[in-house]
């Protein structure tokens, strides 16, 4: 292991044994303080903060999202806010709490107190002392989306011991060059946003930008169809009301070196498919344009005998596992019915 | 017409009689000042500025590029520094200055002279007013490539007679939602420059983000497949080089204001294809980011008998007109050929 555990601070408590074992979603919160060999960075302070949905006796599931996701995926009776996904972890999904335990994190950085470049193995190994923390051994499966699929890459490689079969949505073993173009953009618009004393100004131009990214021409086609506006002497086009919104909405709760950190983390991801020992269903999606359907191939032909290929056809494009959520569990479904590693 | 036309300032000079024949690369330049009716601001002094190869006596075909390219199509005798799509005029090619004289022009507000929305219906009937000037009652073929197909379009709605065949490159009858949003983003850039003195730094950001839209993710795949790097604390991805070269290139010959209107002259385009009433050959390119291959079609589509397309397949994207010059080549030799509407 490369990381140093520190002692856990104890902010966190465990449903006690007797809480109606239909209390499905019955959920705990808590975060863990610890020192974390980062791989660019050495040594550091960080906090891992968890969501935890299910009997504590059931078998563990991990659900990890892009870099904007953090560790509330679904509303419950305990955290009943909106979650980033929801309808994905609920009574008769695949990620059911009534017979599985839903765990989420915060990712190391999201916070925005880490402002050193940030590897995807770093987060993989953040997880890994979390689990050691709360006394999980080993998952049963890994569900990544996005960059969470990325770092479920570098568990399974780094951790291979710890999880029975990975779900890799939306995420390849190496980031397209023109994704990484798209990506370094934004994080100049921040840079320009910074040099202005607008930082707040240009991460929202950077999120507005992202979301071209994340969603498809087919999308916008049909919902911004109006032509434009002249307004105080300036053409506005029919998006921009939405764009607006997206990035006030994304400034709103998101730390600047969290958002340039996670984005740079994406970037500096590259592994080896043939590392990846534990049965993986790679999904990806046809017409995601961060991440092309043939990265996915390229990574499912690395797996070998280990890889399997799910594909999507979603306008919604990247965010599909956002907002394709039937069709997304109807996929989780199979594959947890699939054969897995013995535990 | 909806133009007023003030006296012509005599900067031009015509290439004497006595100029050799076979000197088919004879070029000339000029600039007339005059009073235009433009759309959002009623009349306004404008300056046509224009480059023309060839005889004076042969008949005459347009050349308009994208929002960044000028009078200087190729490299000539007159004028030997490289245009902006060098190879598409020359000897031997179909835009041959022995038997055609090509003319080409700067765009109004292409100077930065004009902070107000441009219409693409004023860039047409600036054109006229050009034409009236030059003596050229009709041009044998007006051809547009993406802003310039788009100027083509309106030239002939609003000036039918004075025009016998339209090639329409990369550019639809109106703007996806999609390629709008982008534009407006990249606005934003600039904008956002603007803040702070910070103008020019804005207007290479605004083009970086540009030069994404006129290339391809297969381009970049082959061409910044480098794994990133670390300087400085910060992840620099493969095509950060070439963006940056990119971004600065173009603000060393771009005013702001200039690249605000014609990207804003974009976005205003709406034209009824079905107005346009003279021959019509639609070329698209299968992979262009910014005016999709769907989009091309209902432009034809809406053409009916006068229409007929063409479709490249090119990995550089909406850039292909400048980059595949010989392809281009071969589809304007085809379309020179085919029947149009006789003089």
């Amino acid at each position: 292991m490369r990381f140093a555990t520190a002692a856990p601070v104890a902010t966190d408590s465990f449903a006690p044994l007797s809480v109606p074992v239909d209390a499905g979603l019955n959920a705990v919160r808590g975060d863990i303080a610890a020192v974390l060999s980062m791989r660019h960075g050495g040594p550091r302070p960080v906090r891992l903060r968890y969501e935890c949905v299910g009997r504590a006796d059931a078998p563990v599931v991990v659900v990890a999202g892009g870099i904007s996701a953090h560790r509330h995926v679904a509303a419950n009776a305990e955290f009943p806010e909106k979650g980033w996904a929801e309808g994905l972890v609920a009574t008769g999904r695949a990620l059911d709490p009534a017979s599985l335990r839903i765990l989420a994190f915060d990712f190391i950085g999201a916070d925005g107190a880490l402002d050193l470049p940030i590897d995807t193995a770093d987060q993989a190994d953040a997880l890994a002392l979390l689990l050691d923390h709360l006394g999980i051994a080993r998952l049963q499966c890994f569900v990544g989306y996005s960059y969470g699929a990325l770092v479920g890459q570098q568990f399974a490689i780094r951790h291979r011991e710890r999880v029975q079969k990975l779900i890799a949505v939306s995420g390849a073993h190496r980031p397209h060059p023109y994704a990484a173009a798209w990506r370094a953009l934004q994080r100049r618009a921040v840079a320009l946003g910074q040099l202005q004393c607008a930082e707040s100004h240009g991460l929202s131009l950077a999120r507005q930008f992202a979301m071209l990214s994340y969603r498809t021409p087919e999308e916008f086609g049909e919902r911004f169809d109006a032509a434009p506006e002249v307004v105080n002497g300036r053409v506005r086009v029919a998006a921009e009301d939405y764009l607006d919104a997206a990035g006030a909405q994304y400034v709103a709760r998101t730390p600047v070196d969290a958002y340039l950190r996670l984005s740079e983390s994406i970037d500096l991801h590259r592994i080896d498919p043939a590392a990846i020992q534990v049965p993986t269903v790679v999904v990806a999606v046809e017409g995601d344009r961060l991440v092309p359907l043939a990265d996915c191939v390229g990574l499912v032909e690395g797996l070998g005998p280990r890889g399997s290929l799910r594909v999507l056809r979603s306008h919604y494009g990247h965010d599909a596992f956002l907002k394709e959520t039937d069709r997304i569990d109807a996929i989780l479904a199979t594959a947890f019915r699939s054969p897995g590693e013995s535990a």
